[in-house]
């Protein structure tokens, strides 16, 4: 793929106006004036390019392509195997999913084919082959965009199938699946892989283990069928680049894993700008760590694949985004580490699911219309920026998120059942980084943690033994590892470690753990610092644990309990380990907590702010490559190394010189 | 019908009690002194009328009918097609329902069949048949009673290959229906008509086309399922006059299109009096409204089919109606234009699902039982007004009810998925105008606007072109024209207008629509009227619409926001329009602020208040021909006219005379 | 079985550990240290005693039991029926359940199976064979618990037909059934058995007296088939002793008629400890009830089977007991009557379900763990006081609780559908009865009420004519009955009684119910005191009952409604009848109402509180035989008769003399 600016244009549906060649001509002049340089195509066009079995019609497609690249606009082409057409549906029900309570699904949405079918691959490698042969070495073909927001699981008898064949190569032997999934609790030994299903409402659902597997398999499966259209397509266009678009906090796939196969990272962004619950900032901030996340996907810029410039038509109520915030996310997304700002979509439908969705151009043509205006207002300031393209960020801290992880952890019943509220923490630690413009990155078990300053484990329930002897490696190399409650629990089989816990961890934090205490929402236990520490007094909740110090080589306690019967105990301990050293936190506390021990953590690591000043707060700055943006999330405007920003203003500058 | 009073009475089960001759004797005694001249016979008889398939017992009927007629009490028969025995169901699976997630209903409850079923079809004739060949020319019955509350939808293949039919005769073609509901969407085009089924669970949910025509689909079962009973009756009966019960608020039958098969409107009426939400006053419009649908079902005097004398048993909680309540709900009917009140139930039954459900007469059987004694009361002043039997009421304002449009309206995904609030934005117009005494009718877009003085277009999100120019003629006649946000967006077949909206009304209105911004839950946007208004500031809520003014005869302004991004755009304008005028609500407001303007409107297009003077609060006043009937909701008692009105009381006018 | 002292020990799964011979050796050290006497062992051992199809593996077993008697534990042995292994599940699909939507489980969980099933019954009766076999007569088996928490039911061909069969024994004819049932309302007249099938949310769900009799027969059906496995071990082991695990307000069965069958009660006991809607008090009174309950059934000592040393993982928040609770719980235990302190689970589970569930050892496997140094606590205590094994509770005042009257009261729509508190109305009587140190015992209608002195009716909706006959003689003999709202409204089939109620009562409390008012959530109508009432002002609330003096020997009226149309009716009467008298409380009221109420009644009465003295609030007194306890349930310390009560502590009198 070819990359040579920022692609600045999003998904279009010319195959819902073939019978209005008037509007297919605005649509080019308009992409026009709003600086539109990509579009992607064909994300929804099967029924369009074969309407019945066998017959194809890939011309229309072909003409569109072609006359987009006279006009200066790139194509991301989609496979069109997420949403297949009604005759195959009915004529071949295996393409149909089957849901966990064991139902078919009859004809539906979208999203929805079982990808272990062997008649839906070879229908998806028919029509993939088509475009292949086709647009496979065709210049005005950017990149491959695989499918589309694969998610969900079919139940179905040939998964089930497939299920077992993926145990067996797991496990070997019965013995070791019964051992791993501890499936003598309540008598469940299998004594045939047959007696294996997956988890239904109606079914197995109390085998932790059991539900851990199969959400791996769902994930591989997924993957797998992203390789398979892949390879397809790839036999007749070599040299093709691929994209699978992934989503907002979306955990049905292990996207570490999946992102090995593609060639760049892409992500579909709707954010709920302006509900009541958040700010501007926090929203921004909320964004911001899926923008790193999918950055870390492959440690280099990725794309935007989709995003609304104006509302949305899903959420319990879609408000505008008031005027500036448009920009201000697309600018937003560049600072992150995007090659692309992209529209999800050019032009709205006039019917079915989505047909009140914004976009770039509304049921009314208009171009005095206000998303036209601010689309127009982005391309422009995109051109400004085209040398970001491609350049990569510096490695400073990283949070571990783990999908493994997560799945085990919200898939156990413990002290907590009503929420652990996975993502809250996520955040407290991102936001705090973030706030202090440090650049953050997400990694996993299997990741390498070098050039990292800080590695931040939260919630890391489900740890293997290699990571923690890598995270102890890393202390003792000179790393601050900084690791939460609820860490160290179980091994990946979800199986609770037996001796003392956080499991492997003890070692480098100079304690172990000796009781859970689960709160209430809103309960709370006030701790409060050591005479010596400059940590703020806070309140613990969600969990607290208790931890006894080791006997020898103990942690330092910063802040203790205030309160209950495990008053002096340590809420915050650190132990120096190696050339390096680790941070406990039993438990959750407030965001203010957060902020002044990250503040100190990255002085004591010397990570350098993105902007070498405290920032108004509402102001957030991040730093690409020589560029560092600064951004006003606030109503009011602020001045910032004396340069004014209005009401959800941005500049940027490079080598510290401001360019725009 | 013959219809020489007011009927007082209601459904009657004496097929409960034929062990029990004593109390069948008593039931006549105690009607008699609760001035009860009609009974409702035969609901849910089938099991008694027909005990095993084909063998029929009718004489106990007849003995009941002729024993009551011989009383002076007329009968309503019912046909029993509503709740068929238990053999039927058993024998016949085909006649119970399949639901949506296409799961076959085992024998239950009641309006549960499959109203396609041949079988069904079948058995419903033969007992129709016994009953009209026996009681069709019989002086006793007074009217026949299709049925019960018709209501539901069943998804059996006999029904899938109905709507099949439904589908080719209203589309003709594929082409047609994959265009009307935009199918290429999401690649949904249909390419056989086997391919298509009604919507499902597991199934197609996101072509709202669909979804429409299958609402529409199931409203015309119904409709011809009513006509097959009908006519089956009439066969027999070739003067009889038919009803069918109507519920609050029911969305599942098109009521305009089913009245026109009908005799005679009817309605089951159960409001939740003495809620904690709500006053006595606002419970009586609630029910007042309902009462003008009803009216406007044909447009002249319907009957009040079914009310409890005292509580009922299904709500969440089930409060006694407090002394007074009873007289007052009864008379606020008649005075909406009922000919009849009527009870269910006459007798309580002893057991099963509504045993605890309120009756004339209590499981004690006691005469001196508060309900006993309110309905003697009503009966006596039943008879005082009848000669108000048959008289209609003026008209004067209009309200648009169209299922069509509240069917595409709820089935959209749009700004306010957490709900439209359709029925509260409906009693916001209601309310105002029936406080200001104005006689309100509704119609819906095939109606005749004829004769009104004023207009009120409250979302109607479904507009037809028809209906548009419909409602710029009434103008340009001299008609008032209130058109609210959410107008105007979609056509017949859910498709969104291309180009300006309200589409086919912004001429009428001298603007176009240019933003919606969904309104959270509790979040306004404070509004302040122009200087030479005489509106109420007030606060915008749940959509909020940004309009610009035409500019060629472009509406005057006559409050506009006063915050956020769409300060000083328009909240309410008025537009001169021929004759008559237009005006835009921006957003909803205030109850205030529709007492304002509505009184404002109303003396301008000059629509003459039932009573002539303010009434104090908590008084309503309804005229129903040369009666004026004035009642207090309040627990107070008030003085109107130099009429002294205890708690919950009511006066009643002649010509000017006092009557009651 | 041999009762010489308080059992003390708990659930034990050394399958889990058969490859850990060390952990296993460990186990039996702590026990030691633990001062444990009794462990349970098998009740999820099938997989282990059968892994295959008739391949029996009992060795490990026995070398279990044996190991454990030679170091002086004994075992409670469970039949292994509640979880059967995969391959019969698989292999029989008859043995899994078909839940109420007619939907076939697969295999999953445990309490599953189909009671009906000949298959199950078959694979049943060998294992339990085998056991009996082996361990019949072992001296090291002190008791024998059938299954493990029998609940939930089966709706397969094979239960619906012995459904048909209960009911042709019960009412012999469909003309009987039909008429129980009401079934001609709504025209469900059966004509044939097999027209009748289990209710279903897509089946019959409006006839009330089915869902009644469904109930009582999927009791029986768990009844028979606990007799079946007793039987089944007996024939091998004829001095065998019985039990089976009974559960906190569990209303699956009839625990009253399900204990005639065993040798001993038990039940298992997890109460939410520390959630923040209850005081520590509180929690250890609703415990309390439940020991008094499972006490009642059999009228003699009952064991603790099961309770956490810690804490649960089942819960939405799992809170730590904190220090104190254990011994606390465990002490009341013993006070309230039972002869056992048994954990689930001595060592806690690697993985699945219950992994994260407290025990006595947890994964860590220390025991300078705080659950199992309070064990061990506790054990030191129960020795000291050994000698109240098998000592009685004196009889004083009984309160009805009558599964059959639970089952129509939920199962009818009626004034309150939002819930009618049915617990919470228990609860006001009982815990201002065991606040007074009053010993309270629960009864049905079948039971004898000799030796009480109070009886409480609370919401007694289905009033038997023996029951009310049989406390019209219980007042007349002297004894004080209290009969609350909504109390002797249908008969046995929930049939609505014709004539005055409550039913069978009225001239016991000298008044008849005329009317029912439901209250909102919140609302409630004040009562004031007569002059010469001690009773004080209170609030009425969830039902108002309106009654109507007798005409002849009329109650005399306590506290009336000061508020609504029934100003000044009674809400609170008391009327004498023979010997002794009779109360009627026609509504909810607050706490302090019940306080009061019950203080002067105990008094009049002449009932002897188990502490002579007022208690300080937050302290509880118990007797059982010469024993009396005092707990503080405070976190302040106490002084009671001369002796300081810390947080949490219990102090025990034998005979006037502090023994702990």
């Amino acid at each position: 793929m070819q990359q040579l600016r920022l692609l600045h244009g999003g998904d279009y549906n010319p195959e819902q106006w073939l019978d209005r060649p008037d509007i297919l001509a605005q649509d080019i002049e308009l992409m026009k004036k709003a600086h539109v340089n990509t579009v992607t195509l064909g994300v929804f066009s099967w029924s369009t390019l074969e309407p019945q079995e066998g017959v194809f019609e890939l011309d229309w497609l072909a003409d569109i392509i072609h006359n987009l690249y006279a006009n200066g606009i790139y194509t991301i082409l989609a496979t069109p195997s997420a949403a297949r057409p009604a005759w195959m549906a009915h004529k071949y029900p295996e393409v149909r999913r089957v849901r966990a309570d064991r139902v078919r699904e009859l004809y539906n949405r979208r999203q929805n084919y079982c990808y272990t079918s062997p008649v839906y691959r070879e229908k998806v490698r028919i029509i993939d082959q088509k475009l292949a042969q086709r647009f496979g070495n065709d210049p005005a073909v950017l990149l491959w965009h695989i499918s589309n927001e694969m998610s969900g699981d079919c139940h179905c008898e040939l998964c089930q199938a497939a299920f077992r064949r993926w145990l067996k190569a797991r496990y070997n032997s019965l013995e070791a699946l019964n051992k791993a999934w501890k499936a003598r609790f309540w008598s469940h030994d299998y004594t045939a892989w047959e007696q294996i299903e997956s988890p239904a409402p109606q079914g197995e659902n109390a085998v932790q283990g059991l539900a851990l597997d199969w959400k791996r398999f769902v994930s591989d499966r997924h993957i797998d069928f992203l390789k398979f259209e892949r390879d397809t397509v790839k036999e007749f266009a070599p040299v093709a680049k691929f994209t699978v678009n992934m989503m907002y906090r979306f955990d049905g796939i292990d996207y570490f894993k999946m992102s090995k196969e593609i060639d760049v990272a892409s992500w579909d962004n709707y954010p709920t700008w302006h509900k009541p619950s958040e700010t501007v900032e926090e929203t921004a901030l909320d964004t911001a760590l899926m923008h790193d996340l999918y950055y870390s996907m492959k440690g280099r810029p990725f794309l935007l694949m989709e995003s609304s410039p104006s509302f949305t038509n899903w959420q319990p109520i879609s408000k505008q985004k008031r005027p500036g915030i448009a920009e201000l996310a697309a600018l937003q997304t560049v600072a992150h580490g995007s090659d692309s700002v992209l529209y999800f979509q050019w032009r709205a439908s006039r019917g079915a699911e989505e047909k009140l969705h914004g976009a770039v151009i509304g049921h009314d043509g208009r171009e005095d219309a206000r998303p036209f205006r601010e689309t127009v207002g982005v391309g422009q300031k995109l051109e400004v920026l085209s040398e970001i393209a491609t350049v990569c960020r510096t490695k400073q801290a990283a949070i571990v998120h783990d999908w493994e992880n997560k799945w085990a952890l919200e898939g156990s019943c413990g002290p907590r059942n009503a929420g652990m509220g996975y993502w809250d923490e996520l955040k407290l630690h991102y936001n705090a980084l973030a706030r202090e413009g440090i650049a953050v990155e997400f990694v996993n078990q299997e990741s390498d943690l070098t050039g990292y300053g800080l590695v931040v484990v939260p919630m890391v329930y489900l740890l293997t033994d290699a990571f923690a002897q890598k995270l102890c490696d890393f202390a003792q190399n000179g790393g601050t590892v900084v690791v939460t409650y609820w860490t160290g629990v179980v091994d990946e089989s979800d199986l609770c470690r037996l001796g003392d816990t956080p499991y492997g961890l003890t070692d480098l934090l100079g304690l172990r753990r000796t009781e859970i205490d689960g709160m209430y929402d809103g309960e709370t236990c006030r701790c409060t610092p050591m005479d010596d520490s400059t940590l703020p007094e806070t309140q613990a909740s969600v969990l607290c644990e208790v931890a006894s110090l080791n006997d020898t080589d103990p942690a330092t306690p910063l802040s203790v309990y205030a309160e209950d019967y495990y008053v002096n105990c340590p809420a915050v301990a650190v132990h120096s380990y190696g050339e390096g050293r680790a941070y406990y936190l039993a438990s959750r506390f407030d965001e203010a907590f957060y902020r002044a021990f990250y503040r100190a953590a990255v002085k004591e690591v010397g990570l350098t702010p993105a902007w070498p000043e405290a920032l108004p707060d509402g102001v957030l700055a991040a730093r690409r490559g020589t560029f560092v943006f600064v951004q006003n999330c606030n109503e009011h405007p602020v001045e910032v190394g004396g340069v004014a920003l209005n009401r959800y203003g941005t500049a940027v500058w490079k080598n510290g010189e401001q360019v725009l």
